[in-house]
């Protein structure tokens, strides 16, 4: 089964928390045991597991990306957002995510967040299971 | 059903689109509904998603890369290509793709490439499906 | 099937190699074709495949990650390892590992390491696979 749902940021870069929507998905098409897959069709966007507890990690995380692939004017791409690009495939545009007595098979900190690199937007983000069971 | 593709490349640092042999490869197995698995069998490559529609975009995710990995001398492997070989686990070796409609579920922007850190080479890419049908 | 296994680090840093661990859970659950998904529930640790013959390949991953998200105290996260939560969205948190005649279908360089970014630690990783046979 594949849906796809609406993930809305606010701002240029925003780690958005998605783990209740997984959640939701996983109880409806009734999944036990198995494996989710998470798929994000945009070349700015990205989706990544980390820590759900404290907001200041998202934060760093967004602020250590932006260290890294930082938004100059060196980049070729004339849209101005080749940061975003590269962010997108550095933190990747896929993930899964395990399923266990009907539970997401999570550490204690972690979410799932939806990385928007180059918003604001209405972005979706895809979930997939072939084991519906 | 696995399948491995050649990939050949002519520089040490290349992006290169193989969108069309996926779609060759889920045609072929005609996949209706479901995911395949791309791999990567190599330690200085990788697979990425990324925009399909201006060249500038490979350029300049490479031209971060290379930034964000630079190719110095501070490294201890003798072979001189440890830059590659970091680009290779933060890019990643592995990328699913959705197939819905016997389409790939991409976004318009889209397409797959194989990563070249260390070229020119002639390189592996294993596509892998379990649901065929 | 869902498998956890105990993975013990030593140093704040580290990449450990677990190769032999999936190749004895791919033995167990006599996978001859398909896929088994690798899942570290922390989000300060990671997994990847990279170089498993010389060991200044995973000695220059660290070293080339600490220059990538450095230990520095701009970060608003007040545990002081904001840096390991960058490195784990960078190398991502699950990897998947194709199984062909039953063995791993890896590079003649490639091995699996669970990526140590706040250690020293016991470490959890999951291995599933939902393709018994």
């Amino acid at each position: 089964m594949l849906k796809m749902i609406k993930v809305k940021s606010v701002k240029r870069e925003e780690l958005i928390n998605v783990t209740s929507e997984i959640k939701k998905y996983i109880a409806k098409i009734d999944l036990n045991h198995g494996k989710i897959t998470l798929f994000v069709p945009h070349t700015t966007a990205a989706v990544t597991i980390n820590e759900n507890a404290d907001p200041d990690v998202p934060h760093d995380i967004i602020f250590g990306l932006g260290k890294i692939a930082p938004n100059v004017s060196a980049y070729h791409h004339a849209e101005g957002n080749s940061d975003a690009h590269i962010k997108s495939t550095l933190v990747g545009c896929s993930q899964d995510i395990l399923v266990e007595n009907g539970q997401m098979v999570l550490g204690t900190w972690q979410g799932i967040f939806f990385c928007e690199f180059d918003g604001p937007r209405t972005r979706k983000l895809y979930i997939y299971s072939s084991e519906e069971r």
